[in-house]
């Protein structure tokens, strides 16, 4: 029995900025900027209608030091992490103590020891849990922590392991930095804390078969951090919305190995890193726009919430029902390296629920994709 | 058959520092601290005779601010990690492409992407390796590292997983920091690169049984990180020293649970944080004085080298060659959290090596001891 990635659970803050206060702001804040025509279409381009930060608008873009954005990561995260883990666990229908591991992943706010230790402290987690922070994966570490949860659970068939990853991309805002690439990510970035567990026995939603990772080859500049006294500067390459015909073969080769066509899964679970991402894999990988419907939903309402897309996505497909029992999809995310982490498997539908609730997704398939569905949504 | 952990493989910058210049060092720059003499005592205690850090000692007095820094720690971890990664894959008898897995660990160096990343792109690993890098876990880190590649192998049992950790200590220094908890560890931490491969089969050292985990329960402020506009600033509480009454029976458990006695295994890997640490843990362990002699010896001579601590005890173990073929032991390495990541195995010699070769560790053995010996090691 396949370990299996259960519905995962997700917190937005309150406060939101919607496209066109984006482009207001970015028009006050650079309105002498060289670029700020391009830089505006880039932004109106993302695809992002809205998204949600963790401070109001004036307080974001204020930069108070180091830390005291760290205690704003703290002091957010234990207020707002407990409601998501407690959703996230009673989806899987697991306890505090049935948790064996937490793979807790972020890229905005760095704390030693890990918040790992504090939820073991104070939300009554076993303190021979095992904590495996991972801070440097930047949006690939959603992925990975999906793929060593998956591990963990095949060295340990009876574990369950807890995935959590807090992503205040807002405390990261850089007000000095006014490069094309950092503009562009003041517009397509937002807040989220998502939580999902991995049984390793029982559970309903994606049964894990097998994961993978692949590195693009010398591409470590275009995705990173400069790390300087104000903190995590984002530098993002002008390359990087095209890397994906760098990724798509390995894709298509991992999903192959098992024997399985990656051009007809029921359902992908894509990091929406930005469209352009979204839009040149789906071509390169001959996948109906629409099999990606959730990722570009998910850029749409909250932004590239880094770590937390892929579980904000996958979220989507439980909850519309669309995948039944047997489905087969793939996890995808991507970051910094640059980097794939990618996992393949199957749906586990709950007993006596062997086929979708929702018509969703089939409501916005046209005539001409169908040919390129499955096997197993076609005869459905 | 059980993963296991091969001979690390370790390097210490040319600069050094001991415990004279220390002490003239703290007297010079803290002449007028109201604990001065405390201090002095203090780091006298400790044991640390000697320290190499990886700039000489004016430059790593110096804040050239937290991104000269980072720089710094990038350049000289590629500089020379790759003679301590060759180093360990050739005692481990793999190759660069039999690797699965890196886990690297530092708590003294962000980057994103993370150094993995160069590694594959520079040092020729696959493209597929998994990346495992964790940054929060402190001195903790060694033995997660080691327990994260055994968990690793146990998923996939023809894996093989390079541990790396690059630690310089000294580029954490904060000058305008006087408590004394900083001012002792001012005097007690090192730089080091260390790096070992853990195999899923084959492979000759210490054959990992079993691991765990332990957090001390609400001490998640006693070693920590105030993340500031100048970096990391570390905080040792006075209580941290006295910590191993709350460790020591969860250990002990631990090794019940798999009917050994942890007082009388054949080799122990003990994270030397400090000098109390391992004076109260033999004590309570009620373990010869002398089977903690290379974590005496590696404090001795590096000073605390954070995550590769266990990694240089370990060395010492397969250098003295006096655990024979099927030799019980022990790895404990601890941290902020405060944390403890454990691991039990067996001795596994090269074949026609049924024999240790070295008398260190039963020459200093007295009469008293002898009683609390394992039964293995006295029928030798």
């Amino acid at each position: 029995m396949s370990p299996t990635l259960c519905r995962p659970a997700l917190w937005f803050p309150e406060n939101t900025i919607n496209l066109e206060e984006t482009l207001n702001l970015c028009r006050k804040l650079h309105g002498g900027h060289e670029k700020l025509q391009a830089v505006l279409r880039m932004i109106e381009n993302t695809g992002v209608k809205k998204r949600h930060i963790v401070q109001p608008i004036d307080a974001t873009l204020l930069h108070p030091g180091v830390e005291a954005r760290t205690e704003i990561y703290q002091r957010e995260t234990r207020r707002n992490l407990p409601g998501v883990v407690d959703e996230a666990l009673r989806s899987a229908d697991v306890h505090k103590d049935d948790i064996d591991a937490i793979v807790y992943v972020s890229c905005t706010g760095f704390t030693m020891p890990p918040m790992t230790t504090w939820m073991i402290n104070e939300l009554g987690f076993r303190s021979d849990v095992r904590q495996i922070p991972m801070a440097q994966l930047g949006c690939a570490a959603g992925g990975a922590a999906v793929n060593r949860a998956h591990d963990f659970c095949l060295a340990y068939p009876d574990a369950n392991v807890l995935i959590v990853t807090s992503e205040f991309c807002s405390l990261c805002y850089q007000p000095t930095d006014s490069d094309v690439g950092m503009l562009l990510s003041n517009g397509l970035f937002g807040d989220a804390i998502a939580a999902a567990v991995v049984r390793g026995k029982g559970g309903t939603g994606m049964a894990l078969s097998w994961n993978s990772a692949y590195l693009v080859p010398n591409t470590e500049e275009w995705i990173s951090y400069r790390v300087k006294d104000t903190g995590y500067h984002f530098q993002l390459d002008r390359r990087v919305p095209r890397t994906m015909s760098m990724i798509a073969p390995t894709l298509r080769q991992f999903a192959n190995q098992q024997e399985w066509d990656v051009s007809s899964l029921d359902f992908y679970v894509i990091h929406a890193g930005g469209p352009r991402i979204l839009d040149d894999l789906s071509d390169l990988l001959g996948v109906p726009t629409e099999a990606f419907r959730h990722s570009r939903s998910v850029l749409s309402d909250y932004g590239n919430i880094a770590s937390a897309v892929v579980l904000a996505v996958l979220q989507r497909f439980f909850d519309d029902g669309s995948v039944t029992n047997g489905g087969r999809g793939m996890v995808a995310g991507f970051g910094p390296g640059i980097t794939a982490e990618i996992a393949l498997g199957t749906w586990r539908a709950p007993a006596g629920r062997e086929e979708g609730n929702g018509t969703t997704g089939e409501a916005h398939r046209g005539p001409e994709q169908v040919a390129s569905l499955s096997p197993a949504l076609i005869a459905r």
